[in-house]
């Protein structure tokens, strides 16, 4: 069982509760016609959201489900996915979001340590389901989800197929209340060591996140990222902390929302243009598939807002999209966070100021939303000064943060120690409140004495017209204790050298902005960047990589 | 003591209480030198604000302020206002502010009754004070507010002045964490019989109020209300529902404030156009009183959004204020409710109509902000539909109700009644969520076994043009058990009798709006009418005056 399902309901009888059915109720009551799109196959009005919502949770009780079992979801960014977020949390039950890039490994792992019990499985990874299916401990059964005409599918504990069963089940529901700290979802981090760890969320928390995130995106004049005439269509999975949360924000809110499916760059550009979707986000990577892909050339992206979010959005990436026609603006979180913590916001200081030193603070990790606490600790637990210049690690303290790792009581103390939660990224904090984040505690190279950020290190390198992508980390060195080595891709019929870096890289040192050390002493020109399975730079994959390489006795480009 | 002030803290170490420290903290971080003004007397920073929130705490603690007092405050609206609505509260004590309309009776009634420990008296209020001082049974210590360069009034357990005592105080007061079920505010509302009753509300109830506030009044593009980019200045006194709540909202979005004092017109149009004042609330009394004001004649209000409630707004009204550049928006709320409950939002539906409709529709009580329930309740406490046309008690579920009356348990459960908040109010709601209120319970005229409501029937008769203000309630009669009597104030030059009433009600009869036992039957032409403590229309008053003026014999113009 996951902790702290139901706590006793408060001493005050008419509280009302803080639950996602809530949300739901708001959203229909705006807009009733309002529509949810999936891919060019299916549209709904927020009125049969509702009632889906309804079956839903029918199908799933005459399933067994009850309150407090765990319900896993394995799909693409679909309506049904969104029909999930709400029916199976208003059920009391936990929904278990899976995220379909780990390995069948990492996947076995997390569905038997999350106890999951039932399980929605897409066709396309029945193949995956099956090849796990025997050594899964909890599961019972399972639903078929499916675009295709075939609604079977060899699937142990098969009760039927999902559309086939909401068309045969009552349009009408009656959700209980319940405490609001009853646990609403659950999810899988990958860290750089060991298994994945269980994050956990609440109903009261994630109302919380939707409201702080509706009060932010609709109020901050400077940035103003979603009102109510908006189209709304992610691009980060819906597997991934929630979508970031927008789903629940744009259903409180009655706000159009389009569903792409898998991320296949010619569908999202159609559904851009076609559905005149407005505002979406993802990481840096996707993004910027998305602009190279053959199919979006020429595409017009006019009017589209973006968060960029999951990792440092660099300068570059901001003015490509610019040119393309959107509107980029950083915002930073993590799973363990629900997740959003801080958005960019132009404050009347820097509206003083040129647009251009705008921008530098449009792409930083932004200002903590209302209600979170942000601030900067030494390795010793002492705060540090918010002045802009003072690093370490980034602590934080906010309603919806998790509390802990679901069964691994001892690294949920880590995470809580001295009481706030440790993000593992160093950070600086201005004194008008912005976050900058200089690094993974983990990814800081350590040369000479002196720390350097690898985030600033691709920043800088990444402005070199010949780079299409970089990651920089650090490999032990005799003398200085690491050094930094630098993995770049170039852009199609573009050249770079050792020198070129070099050439390009010292106006900077002699600007201050780094210090010698922090020239790559080693390069090495590949074809494609290691990535984890949400996008971001696989910085423990391409450790291990240069490992194997020097191993087997691999000369690099050096700058030596 | 108040009720319900400390409970223990949740089984969970790190869920972070919703508290109104939040708020402050928040909107510093974002706009630290944005301005609270103060007529045209003071302006300071969000820096300097916050700092002085701290120095009052510290005035305040200094004085024996402890976590549990009452701490009362009559003033007008002012910055020293807001900073009490942030210092009080987050020492964990009891905001009481008194509203200094009613009689001394009535603020001696609800200071005894609300166990006021320590008093902030303006000097303007000073004699009112002395007079009621000797009968106070639980006041310790007051402190002396004043605008004037007298520093020191006679006030018996006087403290000091505010301004010398925060010049002299710290400026950084660590404020404690506790918990967000403690009561933050509590107020008294006025009924139509008996002792005023205390309403009070928690720092969740607050946060929660806030947070949706600006979800709401920040996402909805169809009346976009309030953004980062606006000023405010409350027309609503601070006494009456927190200012409605919106000084929490401006203050966690580093919004610029204004603070008129008092409402005289020259000075409220002076700070509308000298701070660019563009958001503001009002009933419609003060909005009316505002515009016929000489010294508003000629003024340019262009850009001037305003939310209108407390009474119905009229189209007249709404037409009236639109001709003079500013653009109303109808919510609903009330002292019971912290307030905000509905506001005005038009719809896809509606935007398909036209822009006449969308005004009608934009002068009702509006649809339900999220986390807020209504529903439409007949007498023996079943639900009636949502269908626009059942007329029954509106009843309401949300996070931020009073939880009942303070120190009266039998109110406090009438008020809740079959677990929904009994507003008072006859309603429909339509299927587009829309509540109407057709009436209070207690004002429905009861004329030959058919219901008329007096404010439709106010709404109707105040678009003649010679009409500038109207009064309906129902008069005793043998025959119909109830009959309308309308009291009217007249516009300058302009005549109005009985006949011309009921030529222009005539329409409305024949196209079925109302039926013919509608047409007043008595009229008086009056001067003035009777108003309540918050501006709305005195019906308890207008009763008995109309029955002092039977029983004098008086006639009155007939329609009969």
């Amino acid at each position: 069982m996951l902790p702290t399902r139901i706590i006793p309901p408060a001493a005050n009888a008419h509280q009302y509760p803080l639950l996602i059915k809530r949300l739901l109720l708001s959203g229909v009551r705006y807009e009733k016609t309002r529509e949810i799109v999936y891919r060019d196959t299916l549209r709904y009005s927020y009125a049969t959201f509702n009632e889906r919502v309804a079956r839903l949770a029918n199908v799933l009780t005459a399933a067994g489900v009850k309150a407090g079992d765990t319900v896993a979801v394995m799909d693409w960014d679909s309506h049904r996915y969104l029909e999930c977020m709400f029916a199976i949390p208003m059920l009391g039950a936990v929904l278990h979001t899976i995220n379909i890039r780990l390995s069948p490994e990492q996947i076995l792992y997390t569905m038997n340590h999350a106890e999951d019990k039932f399980v929605l499985v897409n066709s396309e990874f029945v193949p995956l389901y099956n090849g796990i299916a025997g050594q899964l401990t909890t599961v019972e059964k399972t639903l078929l989800l499916t675009d295709a005409e075939e609604k079977t599918a060899e699937l142990p504990g098969l009760v039927g197929e999902y559309e086939q069963l909401l068309a045969a089940a009552g349009a009408s529901y009656d959700f209980a209340d319940f405490d609001e700290n009853s646990v609403a979802t659950t999810f899988y981090t990958t860290g750089t060591t060991g298994n994945p760890k269980g994050v956990y969320f609440t109903h009261r928390q994630l109302v919380l996140h939707t409201m702080a995130m509706a009060s932010m995106m609709g109020s901050l004049d400077s940035v103003r990222l979603l009102g109510t005439n908006d189209v709304y269509m992610p691009i980060t999975p819906m597997f991934h902390v929630h979508a970031w949360g927008v789903p629940y924000v744009a259903t409180m809110l009655g706000i159009k929302q389009v569903y792409p499916g898998r991320y296949e760059p010619e569908m999202l550009c159609t559904l851009i243009k076609e559905e005149k979707v407005s505002f979406s986000h993802c990481v840096p990577t996707i993004l910027q598939m998305m602009l190279n892909a053959p199919s979006a050339q020429g595409h017009d992206f006019g009017g589209l807002k973006m968060i960029i979010g999951g990792s440092a959005l660099n300068r570059a990436l901001y003015d490509t999209a610019k040119a393309r026609g959107i509107q980029l603006t950083a915002a930073y979180g993590m799973s363990e966070t629900c997740p959003l913590i801080s958005c960019a916001h132009i404050n009347d200081e820097l509206l003083a100021g040129s647009e251009d030193e705008q921008i530098t603070y449009r792409i930083k990790a932004g200002v903590p939303v209302p209600l979170v606490e942000a601030a900067i600790m030494s390795a010793d637990g002492s705060m540090l000064p918010a002045d802009g210049e003072s690093q370490g690690e980034l602590v934080l303290r906010s309603p919806w943060l998790t509390q802990g790792y679901f069964r691994e009581p001892e690294k949920g103390q880590e995470l809580w120690e001295h009481g706030w939660l440790h993000t593992g990224d160093v950070a600086t904090i201005d004194d008008m409140g912005f976050i900058e984040i200089r690094d993974r505690i983990k990814d800081v190279i350590k040369t000479g004495g002196e720390w350097i950020s690898s985030l600033e290190l691709e920043d800088l390198i990444s402005r070199h017209p010949a780079v299409r992508e970089v990651a920089v980390v650090g490999v032990a060195d005799p003398q200085w204790g690491e050094r930094p080595f630098a993995l770049l891709v170039l852009r199609d019929d573009q050249t770079l050298d050792a020198k070129g870096l070099k050439d390009h890289l010292k106006p900077y040192v002699e600007q201050g902005h780094i210090n010698k050390w922090a020239i790559p002493t080693q390069i090495a020109l590949v074809t494609e960047i290691p990535k984890t399975s949400v996008g971001k730079l696989d910085k423990k994959r391409i450790r291990l990589d240069i490992a194997q390489w020097q191993a087997a006795g691999c000369t690099f480009l050096s700058t030596l």
